[in-house]
């Protein structure tokens, strides 16, 4: 089978961008990973674009075809894809499978996601949309709710603590500090996360990653081409996507996301490589509580040790594994479509050495998308 | 490359059916199209689903998951895919890439949409979002409003008739007399036609495909499994994905759909075939200009001669090349996501000899799905 690299990277600022709409933020995305792949638009052969609702953020779908022409490629198959939060890592995983199968040689995947030009509707309501709509978000289940559940348990059965929680945050504000496209470049403290208003019991508003407005881009290339076109190819050695049931209530245990386990076993098994091997991490850090998870879901420690894992510094650039050096999702920003690929980037930015004061020297890199409350995970394994 | 084979179709009848939900549409077809391939539940490696807006007609995203969920697949990677009514179509393409690139073995492919449990919204607005919402829909540029302008510039230029036009819905119509699962199973004449109420001149009431509910479902294979499991593999012998200008008003040729022509080009290329070798197609005659215009785009016909080749009954059964035997879009329904799935089931119960009074002895079929006014269109090219 043949081998995929990511050859450029591009991304837009995270935050709020008022004055912009999302096919003008995914435009300067797509332009800036062509650029940094050395490329012109004519060589851009397929487009796939994860976004998760177009149709309630904007009322505007058949965003591939719009994205394609307004970035003035001609003809080419551009394809959107959707799985909620995890629209982005299928994006790259869709343009992945077209290399591979031979169909193109290069391809951009995109995601984005414009989600502050909501007019009457409320955002809360549209995120609600990647839950099952009829039968949790009808009955006031909203995500910050899911997550409280999940994080409530997690204390009582493993004596996980809300400072525990809160270091997450802190963390990931701290790495922002030196990622410029990240929505919060803002130091604070376990007492700024505990002090900050209560959304769902324990979950502060602090332990929740924003709202947020944004793209990002990467260029994937087949073997030859990679080789051809660039010296530091970043080589995709794993790639795994699972399902599990829509509702948190249907699981037999709330405190694994089995997406998350058999995505990740997969794109391990494809890498021959084992979770002790990955050297840095982007995982799906939505709620604080979820970057726990995750830690356990992707077997980074056993199950339950996560809090003390965080809490002793080992997710910290420098630690054991650092976790969410970009900052995360909870300061470097969430526009929900655009996620997994930013992760990617911060990905591929580390194994080229290209993350300034954020570098780990990593040579392994894994990446962590999930949607909604697990019913979908799409797990990466990167490598220089 | 590894080739590609559907061994199995399953879908819902086509038509009103308030009585029932998205998913529980979804869950029937790829149930039957399960039992068609004779396979079970847990052979199922991946799934794709084609919806064009889960979340303005029934407020759930997330549907790849959920769809997998309900159906009882455990955790197989489950992907949502989205072109406006060229969404199955793309479904099915994503399922081939992804057996072709060795990934999976066995993929069901489905389309799916639930257009009539729609609340305060209107349903034209929530179709128009396949438009660019804020330069034509805005505007009052609706898609019955778009075609209408393609149908007066072909009458105008090429002296195509309303009567000609009106031939496309009375074929359609008896040719789904012979289709249990089309949503009208009723003849209509060419007055019946030219007399029904007006809704964007020249285009009247059935000139226009209906909304719709239902959903569809094929199960791909590659070679190996296919000739393991099957007698009558209907093998897909090219794929052709192609994007345009989202609004028709920045085409140099509104006549011409530039995606439908360069994806038939891919197509024809790689089934090493010709126009002319096309024994029966399904177009996308979500307006009866549109299917005049896929005649031409195809290469059945030069451009202009369309109206004259469907008012000589070329496009009957029996007659050159039969066109939309299932009833096309006019008559079967368009439940919009679903429409390039069933397309495809036609071309394999003709291929296979399975369509009952509409057989046409095909061996080679062809299939042409379009979003929007044309902003993306997939061709595929099938064979026995």
């Amino acid at each position: 089978m043949r081998k995929v690299a990511i050859i450029g990277v591009g991304m837009t600022k995270f935050g709020h961008h008022w004055d912009r709409d999302l096919v003008n933020l995914a435009v300067e995305a797509g332009s800036k990973s062509i650029r940094d792949a050395n490329l012109h638009q004519k060589d851009i052969q397929a487009l796939y674009i994860g976004t998760m609702s177009g149709g309630l953020f904007i009322n505007q779908e058949h965003l591939g075809s719009m994205i394609s022409d307004y970035s003035g490629f001609k003809n080419i198959p551009s394809t959107r894809v959707e799985a909620a939060c995890a629209s982005g890592g299928l994006a790259l995983r869709q343009a992945y499978l077209d290399i591979k199968s031979g169909n193109s040689d290069i391809v951009v995947a995109g995601g984005v996601e414009k989600m502050t030009d909501i007019g009457s509707y409320s955002i809360t309501k549209v995120l609600a949309t990647a839950s099952d709509t009829e039968r949790e978000a009808a009955f006031g289940a909203t995500f910050p709710g899911l997550y409280a559940m999940m994080a409530k348990l997690h204390m009582y059965k493993y004596k996980t603590t809300e400072e525990q929680l809160a270091y997450v945050s802190v963390k990931n504000h701290k790495n922002a500090l030196y990622n410029k496209y990240a929505q919060f470049q803002k130091k604070i403290s376990v007492d700024d996360v505990l002090n900050s208003p209560l959304i769902a019991d324990p979950l502060k508003l602090l332990d929740a990653s924003p709202i947020t407005d944004g793209a990002a881009a990467v260029i994937l290339a087949s073997e030859k081409k990679a080789r051809e076109l660039c010296d530091t190819p970043v080589w995709i050695s794993g790639s795994g996507h699972a399902t599990d049931s829509i509702s948190l209530h249907d699981r037999d245990d709330l405190l694994t996301l089995r997406a998350s386990v058999a995505a990740a076993k997969q794109a391990y098994l494809q890498s021959k490589i084992q979770p002790k091997d990955i050297q840095m991490a982007e995982v799906h850090d939505c709620f604080t509580i979820a970057e726990l998870l995750a830690l356990e879901d992707l077997g980074f420690v056993k199950k339950g040790e996560s809090g003390k894992f965080i809490e002793t510094g080992q997710t910290e650039i420098g630690g054991k594994i650092p976790i969410n050096t970009s900052g995360g999702l909870k300061a470097k920003g969430h526009p929900v479509g655009a996620t997994g690929i930013a992760q990617v980037i911060e990905a591929v930015l580390q194994l080229r050495g290209d993350a300034g004061k954020r570098n780990t020297n990593a040579e392994i890199a894994l990446t962590h998308n999930v949607g909604g409350s697990g019913g979908t995970s799409v797990v990466h394994i990167l490598r220089r």
